[in-house]
């Protein structure tokens, strides 16, 4: 009865986990997944209206659902007292947004608007803005706005402002309507504790907002648009926190839906990937953790505001109180391996691979493993879904190098993991060169945990030590973390986010080391690597983007 | 009893074929196949003798299995009279080389050489003559030898004088046992009627002879080896015969076991691409044969001879009398379509594909055959195999560009055969930019027959109407009108192989014509393939030979 515990909840694109973490060990007790109700809904709105291509949404209801299943259901798993949960906080996707009317209620809970796609929940993966994104990046570039530099040069159609934009060109009347915009993790934190606290990492990396120039400037504003020039006061907040603070205490009514004592600490909400850094117990600069998944996602800490060209952001408050966080991206990780294993492994891999019972991504990680350094001799530009860091270009593809009848499908695989290592390198390269330090680095998501080949692969493309996430519920063990201190030490929580990472943060024993001989060979293949990479991208040969051009007006032409 | 009929025998790398076929018409009223009995063999000898890597022989007893058994099939099979064939001709792959005895038998028949590798019958894929290759190659440079230029400027490994080297380096009792050393076609043919009759195609393309030069001086040969001074008058021969002479009459002995009339008219040797071009009515310059397989053999005639960058070869009554017989290729072409349908297609293309009732290349091409020209997005450079022309190189390998998470392996088969006709429009314009002239296709081998998506393609990337083969046995066709013609138009055959292929000679009604809407879009593709065709294989970025250095090195680091 003594031990106290605290909850995190990370919100993912198809469901909410819920994990019971005891404070003063970092250890999770007890965990619970709710699969969303709805959904992602990118055809149909629940009652039928038909949306259109690129549009992604979901559910207001279906999050606090989640609250109403998996807190319960961490309870009874525990078999913990409520009393001893102290602190309780969020993690989201972003930048996923809704329009809410004057008392916080979705617009698209307005039984006169949910037939309206516009009054919905816009998804993070809501890609029909691009229009929109296109119009702010060119007036910005135009007026030589200088956040921009702090976005590696362009806005991306997920973002804020682009999804508001859609929404007052395509629907005027919801626009007007919407009292404001906001996060879903500002919002759900709000249905929690009844208090509209909007945090500083959404809106430094989703909404163009500085700590010490707020937004962009009214002028700004309205040459992109006239009907924008207030759009700060009118449909946000000036009002953001910093990470690591108190957002208020659970309401009555949420405590009565989710077994908890009401007034329980709620944290103020976070992002799933900057949320991981305390939770490998980051709590320095020059310490990168990668978020590996679908996509990586790298954060680091800095003790200075620096431009690094194609950065995705650099927000202070952003990650950790007190630093610059710094984010840089790659769209494809691990859907490279999965695009490969779907649309380009045989039937024989497949035969052999349950031959071996063995999974298929598995049998060619162990076959692959097997190969030395530069053996497959094949070399391939990790861009499959377009380059996030450091080249910023959704237009640019992916490209394979050095195949022969005599190559094979683990070849290929290596070939794809290696790719995505030295991308990870240019990207490593490009924050030193511009003055932050990167001395270590971090890895998180099931990727890092599963596939050791990959994880010595990173370390010797790089030549630095990796360490792992101890766990794999990173994310909601960094929000568990805020939740703790939330309460604050007097409840038996943390005094800052800092001392909770000191405590409850980890990572595996196991450190990757870089092995010499493997440093020295992959150093021949990225220099190789960067050639292809600084022909096909920076603009010497744009064929890439010559070829989409042409796929689109095939794409049409067959229609 | 009135019907005149002549027979061709194709000797293929795997088998011998036979086809009877009648004078008058062309049409082949009868066919049979042996496969050879000891069929490739690289690994060992018949008496257990392990070979060397790279190795690759044949037993020249098979050939003459093939004549016992085919011949005396295809006449039982159409029934007709012995007295009613009035000739008789081969081709065969080239250069298929062996030692033999002053009495024209083969070393290897020797019992006391059974055992030794080099007294045995070289086959054109035997690769391990590459060092003596290279030699060659550098002293012809040095020595600004200008026959080099007729063959693209590099001497394959493949061809005569590399195999003699191979022998003389490595077993130099062999090359003095050997009273001289002779294509297997020339050798087969002496076989038929006892006489040796050197033809000058083999002479021509695989052999560095000229008509009015000869072969290279006694200088050269001097240069590279003291020992090879006299190697012409020693080893080969300089009595030459251009195609479509008799070489002989039947021999009593070989009348015994085919079961035709001794002195049947036999014709002068001949090579399985350039057999054919008669046997598709080609009989002027201008019209180019696509002999398509796993790789492609290019043939074309012209009225002067003119040097052309990269292409194989340029031979004076090398395909046809009278006429200068251009030879280009491209190293691989089905073997594409095979390594990816064997390493990169997945386990639902072969489910979809059974469930349509269709094999996997006919399903994957009636997917592609949907897509508009560009709507893959995607571009290949065709190389996997090396180039052979026109930048004779066999260190280059493969690159695809383009793909997304969408794409599908439909469209990664149809850019492969995109790339090989983007190869092969190259080709083209090589010969046309040297002065010669191209200004029809024709094309055969077993997928212009059953690719119409493929051969579509051809006549859109190349801009040129194609016509195709009528019969799927082109060469064996070929090769019974050379038969047809050696017996002469006395007999009931021809005067000339041009006679012959008026009447004899067919391509399919159906002919390709450029689609022009198809011609404009692979235009601007086609300008992209040409700046990676240039950029990969001119010297401005050498990454496919420092990829395959670094291979080399790991494979041996791997051992």
């Amino acid at each position: 009865m003594n031990k106290k515990y605290s909850i995190g909840v990370d919100y993912g694109t198809q469901s909410g986990r819920a994990v019971l973490v005891e404070v003063a060990t970092g250890e999770i007790v007890a965990q619970a997944v709710k699969e969303y109700t709805h959904g992602v809904m990118d055809e149909y709105l629940p009652d039928g209206t038909k949306l259109d291509f690129d549009w992604a949404l979901e559910h207001p209801r279906d999050y606090l659902e989640v609250l109403e299943v998996t807190i319960p259901e961490v309870l009874q798993q525990s078999g913990i007292q409520k009393e001893q949960v102290i602190g309780l906080a969020i993690d989201f996707t972003a930048c996923t947004m809704l329009p809410i009317d004057k008392e916080g209620t979705p617009l698209c809970f307005h039984e006169e608007l949910k037939s309206v796609p516009h009054a919905w929940l816009k998804l993070w993966k809501h890609h029909a803005a691009q229009a929109q994104a296109n119009k702010l990046n060119k007036v910005a570039e135009e007026r030589g706005e200088e956040f921009l530099a702090r976005y590696g040069g362009k806005i991306s159609s997920e973002w804020m402002l682009p999804k508001i934009m859609q929404i007052l060109d395509e629907a005027p009347e919801i626009y007007a309507q919407a009292d404001r915009f906001i996060e879903a993790t500002d919002w759900v934190t709000m249905m929690l504790c009844g208090e509209e606290k909007r945090n500083s990492c959404t809106a430094g990396y989703k909404a163009l907002w500085h700590k010490q120039k707020g937004y962009p400037s009214k002028e700004f504003f309205k040459a992109v648009d006239p009907r924008l020039e207030n759009v700060v006061e009118d449909k946000l907040s000036n009002d953001i926190y910093p990470l690591g603070l108190k957002a208020g205490e659970l309401t009555d009514a949420m405590a009565a839906v989710t077994g908890l004592c009401p007034g329980t600490a709620v944290g103020i909400a976070n992002v799933d990937a900057h949320v991981a850094v305390p939770a490998v117990g980051i709590t320095e600069a020059g310490k990168m953790l990668m978020i590996i998944g679908t996509s990586t996602c790298d954060i680091l800490l800095g003790t200075e505001e620096k431009i690094v060209p194609g950065m995705c952001g650099v927000v202070e408050d952003g990650v950790m109180p007190g630093f610059f966080g710094y984010e840089a991206g790659q769209s494809c990780v691990g859907d490279h391996f999965e695009w490969l294993v779907e649309q380009c492994i045989p039937k024989y891999s497949y035969e052999d691979a349950a031959k071996a019972g063995m999974g298929i991504h598995q049998y060619l990680t162990e076959q692959a493993a097997e190969l030395t350094v530069g053996e497959s001799g094949l070399l391939a530009l990790d861009w499959w879904n377009g380059n996030r860091s450091v080249l910023v270009d959704v237009d640019l593809t992916g490209m394979m190098i050095g195949m022969t009848l005599s190559t094979k499908p683990h070849e290929l695989y290596r070939a794809l993991i290696e790719a995505t290592a030295y991308g990870k390198n240019i990207i490593i390269e490009t924050f030193e060169n511009a003055g932050v330090a990167i001395n270590e680095l971090y890895a998180c998501g099931g990727i890092s945990l599963k596939n050791k080949m990959m994880m010595q692969i990173y370390s010797d493309v790089t030549n630095k030590p990796i360490k792992i996430a101890a766990s794999d519920q990173t994310p909601a063990l960094g929000a568990a973390m805020f939740g703790a201190v939330a309460a604050g030490k007097d409840k038996g929580g943390y005094e800052s986010i800092f001392d909770a990472a000191k405590v409850m943060g980890k990572v595996k024993d196991e450190v990757y080391m870089p092995i010499p001989e493997n440093v020295a060979a992959y150093k021949k293949l990225y220099a190789e690597y960067k050639i292809l990479h600084d022909y096909f991208g920076r603009g010497e040969n744009d064929v890439m983007k010559r070829l989409k051009a042409i796929k689109a007006e095939a794409v049409i032409k067959n229609r």
